[in-house]
């Protein structure tokens, strides 16, 4: 495996680029990290983590057993693990800012691509520990979680549950005579199932069951629950574990199964700072429980975040492979052009780009949101909450699912070397859909925000005042004419609010009349499901539109310079007129376009796509991610594209021998045959 | 592995829904298989080919290593050839019925679930060789192949080219000293990529190369190459053969690369039906090869015919699935439903099976298309040929792009479990997104739809009579008023043909400007692009429209009981009114719907969900896979989701041992030492 065909120069068509781009890379790059300081932090560590990493060795591991990958992924899970550490104690002794905190951020990726294993440890099981224990048990056992001196998971889901909490299964009965709780698993459909981690990688783990006293039911409650010994690591008795077997993505996750058999634990091991179950076996019910509500608030916001960076590492994939690829002239007797230059494949590149900014940006604006809520909370104001969950939820949604389609875009503009495994689009792909699934099914949640969005509006007409990302809806009900269409910015977001607000009084009207003429209230929302979601999606749209227009037209735009926001601004303009273009049903529903608008709206799409194209590869590469962080032989800076695929293929391992044993054993008998 | 934890019995959430359903799936089966005789044909088929297989290792195959999968492609493809030959043997010895005719039909996918790595050998290298060859080469080396006493494939693509065949780099000089050709791929970009089969399971190939004499170019011609030993399988002196890795799907067609430093062939190995290479290296050129043509065509028939199998796979697995799941109260208290019984999951399933049946019918006609030109081009006749490469590559387009997006949709509705390679649906995606690049990658045919729409919208402009197909665009011409929306079916095919009429004439006006600027007719092209796809995708649909109407309205319904042609409505409303929906930004541009008119479609739309709830079961029963087809944990015909996808789970080879050998050597010892 150590020879290699790829060359040492980069590709003449991608250093053209870099030349001839009107604005900096490196300023881009600055503005996109936070900052020139945490560009340089993040591009430091990123450095000293990737040292020594064999990249040859990541572009093959799909080619192993699952069994292989899960192998790696617990080792290189643990050296990062190990990196950090280190780093923690040479910089900070003492501290949290290297390890555990960046243990799953994104700077990490690159070096544990088949996934950490230990993620959903880090990720949710410490926090809920941090929230929900009492100090005694924090000091028991929570303790000895975050120092991974022993190591579990967050185990909710079941193989017949999964977002309805309250039909779980697992239950938890309190058995006074011994002081201890027996858990069960009582049907196939009651097995835990999915939890990352859970498989082979854990010995401890968090389980939600609902809470049994002398039969009664308490609902779900949180049990600290020992399944492998600590020395051997065998399942200990009444406990079945395993792994639930390949997925199509998050190859080394290990996601598990756990059944459990009148599996017994200390009654402190229930977590008790909230809710409490004495020893008479007498129950003390937990307050309304903000913090729990809120560990959801946040994974949301992260997977927002999250979401926006994949898409952002795809467009860079993409538009660095459609720089160096040359295919079908476009003047008959010409040169094959650089593909970047059909404007087709303009089409499918530049708008996710300015996607992935749009919804970084809305992420941006969301976690501020998030941080104002928390400092109310601490002054004991909760009136955010109830918008802040709903926008989180609407983000969630809206940039899963773009991202989703973005990446299979991308990858379709890849033409065949996107299905390449070596191309890391389909990974990035699953990884991407897999958020329209977990922390609420994005169905589930559209129908949660348009109850929010019934609510509002029902409140609005009674002349309650909304929360400002709602209060569009009551600046419609009082003023429902739109006026007249200018095509600017300002309009456009104006007129996605617009939008939203009439989706959300159709639904509304049409809910209220299935209720007046005698449907139950669960019947006719169940009936209204479908409006629900389409004024919940244009909800979380229109906040991009308008979180987007205001950082690039804001105030902020005074700490760029004008050949940066130049750029930026060409990606506002393509990001709202192609989702304008895209949401055009419902806008030409409500507001009066006419055939010169739409041929206008059309002709803007058009030039813009002209103006992005000498800048396209700068601002990828201003996404500034290092070739490890994008895994892809189709993406990388050098822009060696043909070469990195070759070699790739050249070192899969069936390669390593001329002729499979297969060969010998049955294709040839059966061509001598004539069987 | 043997023993299981599935019951013997039915599922009873599924059970009553069959006996709730108010038709005959079994007359829907007969139907769906064009008569009872083939539906009986085929099951006993099926049977034959299924029996002894071991549906558990087909479970797990992807578990293993990237060669252990083609091993078992090869061995299960071998198996399958052997039945069939067998049943040639038996039922009509010397024919052609079962076998090679049969092992690419949809029958054989149940018994080669990681692919049929010579599937490209008789599905276009014998047809290739049958068309292309001399009667002497034929009989030389044609015969031996389809005998399959030798093993091959077509090598067409090369790591730098794709689509665009004149860019071909790999070339074959003519040696007349020796009266051989030599073949090179001079350049790492010039090396065949991606050919099924061409990795390990070939010893000969038809390669695709540029023909020169004296250096002079003469254009891509096919030359017909031994790659490998016929005894010992070793590369031949000059030949870099091997696996390009793994792909996101095709899991074990061990698709392959190719590389030649002057390998000679004789002159007698290029093909030479219709051009020819003397051996004084005068050359004949090809008459106007239809034939060639016409194998494109043929090909893009069978995908789309393909694919609306594959998603009716899908809808079977998702439907099943959603009648045996119950999740989440519509009314507050009351037992969790079905989540069939959510509108919003409804949403999710029964527009794809609608969909699904809506592309076969279209196939259908295409076929009948096919056939008819086929006819003419026997008498001399070629002037179907434009419309039905056209209409082919339209229909091509419209249902691996609508397949790809349905059966990700139904994944999505089946949650996390849909997750699961287990679940089929992860693979089933990539059998359909493939579809998207192959055979002509998707956007490329929409623009070379869109010239010819552009010439017939000019040849309309001059009177000239259009083809049927296509004479839309002179009707739109002449009378240019749509007149009134009645939102009839009828009318709903006319406002798809309308707006696409209308798409065709904004793209020709945007063209001719361009031109009429002083554009060239390339660069004009180029930048029309975008338009002339909306154009193109609006042409391939109004055809699926007006096809499916004419089928469930037309006189072939006579043939069916009035039960079955009831759902047969259901479903033709729900996907002329879901595609309504969708499509609504492009008629509200041409043509006037009131607020009315929109409100009618969303009730409408709701109303026919609510009437095909009680079929949805019976109705995927009609599509009458068999679980090995299925080859999903969710979708068996048991309903035993539940119990499959644990069992599954259980098998897997990282369960066979309770501990993994990483936790000793790595896990351990980190969480003990506190690294």
């Amino acid at each position: 495996m150590a020879s290699s065909v790829i060359p040492k120069e980069v590709n003449p068509d991608i250093q053209k680029e870099r030349d001839g781009a009107s604005f900096s890379s490196e300023e881009f790059a600055a503005w996109w990290a936070g900052g020139q300081d945490d560009l340089k932090f993040y591009r430091e560590l990123r450095d000293y983590l990737q040292k020594d990493i064999n990249a040859d060795e990541f572009l093959q591991i799909q080619n192993l057993s699952h069994e292989e990958i899960n192998d790696f992924a617990v080792r290189t899970s643990l050296e990062a693990a190990k990196k950090l550490r280190r780093l923690q104690e040479e910089r900070n002794p003492g501290g949290e800012d290297y390890w555990p905190n960046l243990y799953d951020h994104k700077v990490t990726w690159g070096v544990t691509p088949a996934g950490n294993p230990f993620g959903v440890m880090y990720v949710m099981l410490i926090q809920a520990l941090e929230a929900q224990c009492t100090p005694e048990q924090y000091e028991n056992f929570g303790k000895r979680m975050k120092n991974f001196e022993i190591c579990g998971t967050y185990a909710q889901t079941e193989l017949g549950h999964g977002t309805y909490l309250r039909g779980l299964e697992t239950r938890a009965d309190f058995d006074p005579k011994t002081d201890e709780f027996v858990l069960n698993t009582p049907k196939i459909s009651s097995y835990k199932f999915w939890p990352g981690g859970l498989g082979h990688s854990s010995n401890y783990c968090l389980v939600m069951a609902q809470l049994y006293i002398n039969n009664q039911s308490k609902g779900p409650h949180m049990f600290f629950v020992q399944v492998r010994d600590e020395e051997t690591h065998e399942p200990l008795p009444g406990v079945h574990i395993g792994d639930i077997g390949k997925k199509m993505g998050f190859i080394g996750i290990n996601n598990g199964f756990l059944g459990l058999k009148d599996v017994r634990i200390p009654r402190t091991r229930m977590l008790m700072r909230h809710a409490q179950v004495n020893p008479d076996g007498s129950y003390v019910s937990s307050p309304a429980n903000v913090l729990t509500y809120f560990a959801m608030v946040r994974s949301r916001c992260v997977i927002t975040y999250n979401n926006s960076s994949m898409l952002a590492v795809a467009a860079t994939i993409a538009t660095r492979y459609s720089a160096v690829r040359r295919q079908s002239p476009i003047e008959p007797k010409a040169r094959e052009p650089q593909i970047l230059d059909h404007v087709t494949q303009q089409m499918k590149l530049f708008p996710e780009i300015a996607t992935s900014l749009a919804h970084r940006v809305a992420s941006d604006y969301l976690w501020k949101l998030y941080e104002v809520t928390i400092e109310d909370i601490g002054n004991g104001i909760y009136e955010r909450l109830p918008e802040l969950h709903s926008l989180s939820c609407a983000l969630k949604v809206t940039c899963s699912s773009d991202t989703t389609a973005g990446i299979e875009r991308l990858r379709l503009a890849c033409g065949g070397h996107g299905y390449l495994i070596s191309s890391n689009l389909s990974n990035l792909y699953v990884l991407a859909t897999a958020a329209c699934t977990y922390e609420g099914e994005n169905t589930v949640l559209l129908l949660q925000i348009g109850r929010f969005l019934m609510k509002s509006w029902n409140s609005a007409l009674s002349g309650a005042p909304l929360a400002p990302t709602v209060s569009y809806l009551s600046e419609v009900q009082q003023n429902p004419e739109f006026g007249a269409w200018t095509g600017t910015w300002e309009n456009m977001v104006k007129a996605m609010k617009y939008a939203a607000a009439n989706k959300t009084r159709l639904a509304f009207n049409s809910l209220s009349t299935r209720i007046s003429q005698g449907e139950s209230e669960g019947n006719a929302a169940n009936q209204t499901g479908i409006e629900f979601t389409y004024a919940a999606e244009l909800h979380g749209r229109a906040y991009v539109f308008s979180s987007f227009t205001t950082e690039v037209t804001g105030p902020n735009a005074k700490n760029r310079s004008p050949e940066l926001n130049r750029v930026l601004e060409n990606l506002l303009e393509l990001y709202l007129v192609k989702e304008t273009l895209n949401q055009l049903s419902n806008l030409l529903r409500f507001i009066n376009l006419t055939d010169k608008d739409l041929t206008s709206l059309q002709e803007r799409l058009e030039a813009v796509l002209t103006k992005l194209r000498p800048d396209a590869v700068a601002i990828v590469d201003g996404f500034d991610f290092s070739d490890l962080q994008l895994n892809s032989t189709l993406g990388s800076y050098d822009g060696n594209a043909y070469e990195r695929i070759f070699d790739a293929a050249l070192k899969n391992p069936m390669n390593q021998k001329p002729v499979p044993k297969s060969f010998q054993e049955i294709l040839k008998p059966f061509m001598k045959s004539n069987m």
